[in-house]
């Protein structure tokens, strides 16, 4: 799979802009740029130091093509390890297609999704999982997705996996040796050790498993139903819980950012807000496609909020919300059920707070940022994990979850097999088969296929 | 207006991609990057040379927020004039702006449009028509703009008034000079030599005001109106035209171009081709608006195309078509126009084209692809002048073209008087407002106004 041809590719985002880098990598890159490019100092790019930039003109037939400054990389003191120029040219899609346009025809081809990312991994500048990182760093678009990308990128996950595939590998090698010596009945591996070490590796597999459902939660945002009707204000709170994120954004001109309404970021956690029908007004259609809809949503959340408006708590009395809340409650038992009764500001506020006794309850007024505060802190609560706090490794890559699973289950075989005294060399199939899976992850085992699939997500550019 | 404080902006377009680039300039620039920055190798970019780049980390609050590279340009040997750092970062959206956000908290503020530009002429980097030609180029989509562009930003246009500007203030000052000594008679200026510079004068700004037309065309494109039925083929013949480049375009992927359908490049010339309604059906309603409409938008033409299908030739005859030619040519006298029988497939071509005598006339098969080069090359050649061919000097800004006319104007002025021996000090005064408009070319002469309007229309980051 290993291949040094050139290829090159836009870096920055498509569209025009004040600048644009354009990406060569491969062992003629330096070369090849340089037979189209006139340094304005007279210089040659190949004679030139690693991570120094140079001013001149791409040439094309004779004439200036744009000013550029060329930064040279050398192999293997760059991203992909291989030769690597960048050329920041004027951010005109014009120039952009013309440059790359120069190169195709000269030496170069179009790199793939994620290529010069593969091709690091390729020549151990990354192992898979900081490979993985990239992609999900440059996706990440709140602290929390961001700090666990951070995270796998250092390596702190793989690099943990890592020493305990070595370990474990040295108690199979040694079980292996055993087996050429099986008529000696002698013990190289010392099993007191062995199964200390595999109960290590079941706890640090049993802790990263768990770690997925915050992980995932993480990347993909924390699913909040909400039952309310449509005039309880729901949007109007949607917005007070949006509007000091908005306000950070918007300070950076430039940079605009599509609102998703029901997408909102606190504390660097991203919440989805999924809307649902009200449920009471549905009481007698409860067979309808409408309220099995709901019931989905719902299920598929992570916390419900149920959403009241004060004024109803009046008309209708709290016996009647208590009974919703016993509702939702007996239907969804295992997810954190979260009461907001809205418009406080239009009742008598202690009257109504007296009238519940349920815990997970709060009175907000959306419309005059009353409570707004207090929700956001109950919300990260239901999310807050240790994990998340202490800055530990936390696996977000479903593709990491799968092998520790698999390799959790291959460890479990061999603590069963060393508590019935099986033989060696079924051991040492076991063992072999975790080790495989361990390898998986950081990429000491791949396939074409695995790595296709993994590098086809990425980027062109990257 | 000089200001050496730090300004900070992302230099790449908005969104997500691979990489992003960070830019600040200023006085300190250096020193505030390295205040949040960890090299790998444990360097301090203060001590580093110019022009060359560091692998480190952006440190938020203890945190690594992302790996990047550090440029490292010094003053005066970067773009602006100043010292400059760019921050090429992971290309996510949150980590721009949570490094931009950084920085503006910790002594840089938010360029305004075009203020890299602003400093780089204010420190002398460029002059004003470069500082220009650099937003040209950015907007530049097709080969003559961005060639247009190229030129103006090294400065051929602008060396040239710039020589004669000198040459003049000379016989200003000699001219000045005499008014000293107005009672001895004296002439210090030369007046043949004189006589002969304004001769040279007014033949250069001719010129270059007259190419004012062909920058016009290739900045927006050439204002093509099409006269011609919906059935006649229109969207098969656009697409004709349009099939060969689009197919360049698509090459490269991760570069989408939006297909606007009526404006194509064409020999690397823009035409936007202007949609009117047929003008035979509505003979009897010549007074109406949609006629008036046709009238109008074709008024505002540069060419006109007459697209006929080949079927109605037989069906009404070549004598209606030339009739209506001759309408056609008679309401826009001055306009080339081109005549295009298109769907020649459907019949027998060679009788056809014997039953017409007209010069700009072409049977095409839009579906077919047959005619479309020699349709591409008669267009061409409607707006082919020597200027753009010989890669002649060609004026494309307005505010240029304002200043030209009116130095002309005053030159004019100013042959006048010597012809009518007009006094020195009335000469003087009208060589200086010649002086001053070459000045504001060049910008030798600015206001805040001017510089404020000019770069206002720049994009943040350059």
């Amino acid at each position: 799979m290993i291949n040094n041809d050139n290829i090159i590719a836009l870096a920055t985002p498509s569209g025009a802009g004040a600048i644009a880098i354009i990406r060569i990598s491969g062992k003629e890159a330096i070369q090849i740029c340089q037979n189209y490019f006139r340094s304005i100092s007279g210089k040659n790019l190949l004679k030139q130091e690693t991570h120094t930039i140079h001013l001149g003109h791409i040439i094309k037939e004779d004439k200036e093509l744009d000013e550029v400054l060329v930064s040279i990389f050398k192999d293997p003191h760059s991203y992909t390890g291989e030769n690597v120029v960048e050329i920041s040219c004027h951010g005109s899609i014009y120039i952009q297609q013309e440059i790359i346009q120069l190169f195709l025809r000269n030496g170069c081809r179009v790199a793939n999704p994620g290529e010069f990312t593969l091709r690091a991994f390729l020549n151990g500048k990354l192992d898979l999982s900081q490979a993985e990182a990239v992609a999900d760093l440059i996706a990440s678009d709140n602290q929390a997705s961001h700090q666990v990308a951070m995270q796998q990128m250092r390596g702190g996950f793989s690099n943990e996996i890592k020493a305990l595939r070595e370990e474990l590998m040295n108690f199979a090698s040694l079980i292996e040796l055993e087996l050429d010596f099986a008529e000696e009945d002698v013990e190289f591996a010392n099993r007191e050790q062995f199964a200390n070490l595999i109960d290590r590796i079941t706890k640090v597999l049993k802790h990263l498993i768990d770690s997925f459902a915050v992980g995932n939660v993480i990347k993909n945002g924390i699913p909040v139903a909400i039952i309310g009707e449509p005039n309880v204000g729901k949007s109007t709170l949607l917005n007070a819980l949006l509007n000091e994120e908005k306000a950070i954004v918007s300070d950076i001109a430039g940079t605009t950012r599509d609102a998703i309404e029901d997408e909102i970021t606190i504390g660097g956690i991203g919440f989805r807000f999924v809307d649902t029908a009200g449920i009471r007004e549905t009481d007698d259609v409860i067979e309808s496609i409408g309220i099995k809809k709901t019931f989905e949503k719902t299920s598929q959340a992570q916390v419900i909020m149920y959403l009241v408006d004060a004024s109803e708590v009046k008309e209708i009395g709290e016996e009647r919300i208590n009974f919703e809340i016993k509702r939702i409650q007996n239907k969804f038992p295992d997810k954190p059920l979260l009461v907001v009764i809205n418009k406080i500001d239009t009742v008598d506020e202690e009257s109504i707070k007296s009238r519940f006794n349920y815990e997970n309850l709060l009175f907000v007024s959306a419309k005059n940022n009353l409570g707004i505060e207090a929700l956001k802190t109950q919300l990260l609560d239901f999310v807050n994990t240790g994990a998340l706090k202490n800055n530990e490794t936390i696996v977000t890559n479903s593709r990491h979850y799968d092998a520790l699973l698999k390799a959790l289950e291959e460890i479990q075989k061999v603590k069963e097999g060393m508590n019935t005294k099986l033989s060696g060399d079924l051991l040492a199939i076991d063992i072999r088969q975790a080790l495989y899976h361990f390898g998986e992850i950081t990429g000491e085992i791949t396939s074409d296929d695995l790595l296709g699939n993994i590098f086809a997500n990425f980027c062109i550019g990257k």
